[in-house]
């Protein structure tokens, strides 16, 4: 007997969605790695430069003090790998080798850091590579760091360890930074941070931990040693789960207004969208958009 | 000198738009004929059967307190009664008689009470004739009234006027009540409810208050002495002001997963759009898309 819904994804899309799901009574399985934990909200939230209306904490106590008012199936510390069609319906494989049947899924599933596919990286996640300045940039403090990119997350990820690490380097691949001048004016006299334009990364390299990198220059390699680096090069949608849909030329999700996708009974939210703005209240509103149409699209599809 | 930006409502859409365009420091004016106060509120809050991830009032207060951080223009108690273009720009006619010029505009005007359009109504509005139970129900404690319509929000009116009113006539046009079955089993016990169907209203009558009014039932003309009468036979978008953009079957307002309609320049938000659901958190989710929007193209267009 397959769900009425299954929600992809624990961020402010997802929960929203869950809530107006479990409000309608449908039949319900909520998958993700984590709900309105920290790992959920902190890039979200903290890294985010623009303003919020509803801050994340407030808006995780709220929901999930009203999410454990409803009963549905809750599958924490897991992931969904792949949604296909199955019939009129879909089916949700999941990271443990388990699989859910639903009459509908949204899929909210956010955004992760985009990787640098350099040699060293894999290995030295978590040893020195990372990808948020603002959960790991605490554990740097005195040494020295590279931050990678020239946007403004990059901009943002420097200032806040120049003021935690010894010395920054600034590695853009750019001929010039590409983020608000009004941050890379401030870089630009700190005498900690060192901008190197133009560069290219092309290898990682350390022992336990990082001990450096090395650098493309014009053809120049250039060997840096450091003990952390924050790859700051943007965000991936996390959208290769799902085919049968439209994407734009980023990978992102096409919604309309009512947060349907190109493919009847799949819908999405979130920072896995098209939607340009990237906020706490437009993926909470589109989350219960997708809810909503959810069940419109279940009572009018027969079955 | 034009605005960068007009935005047209003081509901959940306008207010959150404003604070997001405040923050981004557009040059900004807000018509409204009331911010966050009961009237703008009411309607969507109270009488809305739906679950609310964040009540009126406590989004009211985050908006208020995060508005007065801000300087921009406050047009209050004038409705914008046109939108059009001029040149590049937009111009908004207000009903005080002045205009405001801007180079883009979020249209967040909401929905109203669609009316009966019979001889009486316009002439004993607010004299025994309203249009929202749940603000008005109080001022006919003890007197018969009726309510008008067959679908949800008739069908709550009724109930609601239960428990106040004397006697409460439920006048449906239709054959049958259309509302949900929940709703409508509820009614039918009710001593105090006499529910006519197919039954049509003629004319509504009185001296300074209503006393009564007139209904055609398969041809033969009734009169009921009454004090109320409550229309609850749905809501109609508040898009007359604008031409330009597309609008659907309803006369709301179509618009695209970043809040943007056919116009370039002209953003929509909230009730007044084609978006299904009509939540609060669907509305401010929608207003922040739009003033990122409008940002976005006043930065893009030039100018």
């Amino acid at each position: 007997m397959p769900l009425d819904l299954v929600i992809i994804g624990g961020g402010p899309a997802g929960i929203t969605a869950a809530v107006y799901a479990a409000r309608k009574k449908m039949s319900l399985a909520v998958v993700a790695k984590e709900i309105g934990g920290q790992a959920a909200w902190s890039s979200n939230v903290e890294n985010y430069t623009g303003f919020q209306v509803i801050t994340g904490p407030e808006l995780v106590k709220k929901f999930s003090d009203h999410l454990s008012q409803y009963k549905f199936e809750m599958r924490e510390g897991v992931e969904a790998t792949l949604v296909e069609r199955a019939g009129s319906n879909f089916q949700v494989k999941l990271s443990d080798g388990q699989a859910l049947a639903a009459k509908s899924v949204i899929i909210a599933s956010g955004k992760r850091p985009r990787p640098l596919n350099v040699p060293g990286e894999r290995e030295f996640r978590g040893r020195g590579v990372a990808y948020c300045a603002t959960c790991d940039g605490p554990l740097f403090a005195g040494k020295t760091v590279a931050v990678v990119g020239g946007g403004n997350s990059a901009l943002d990820a420097a200032l806040q360890m120049e003021r935690i690490a010894a010395k920054v380097y600034l590695i853009n691949l750019a001929p010039a930074l590409t983020g608000d001048p009004v941050m890379s004016e401030k870089l630009v006299g700190l005498p900690k941070v060192e901008i190197m334009n133009s560069a290219k990364i092309t290898e990682i390299f350390g022992d336990q931990f990082v001990r450096g990198l090395k650098i493309d220059r014009a053809g120049r390699i250039e060997a840096l040693a450091l003990e952390g680096i924050f790859v700051e090069i943007g965000l991936t949608p996390n959208s290769a789960l799902v085919d049968c849909v439209s994407k734009n030329e980023l990978g992102e999700i096409e919604i309309d207004c009512a947060a349907r996708t190109s493919c009847p009974g799949l819908f999405a939210a979130g920072d896995v969208t098209a939607v340009p703005s990237k906020q706490i209240i437009i993926a909470a509103g589109d989350g219960a958009k997708a809810a909503l149409s959810a069940f419109t699209y279940l009572n009018t599809r027969g079955g």
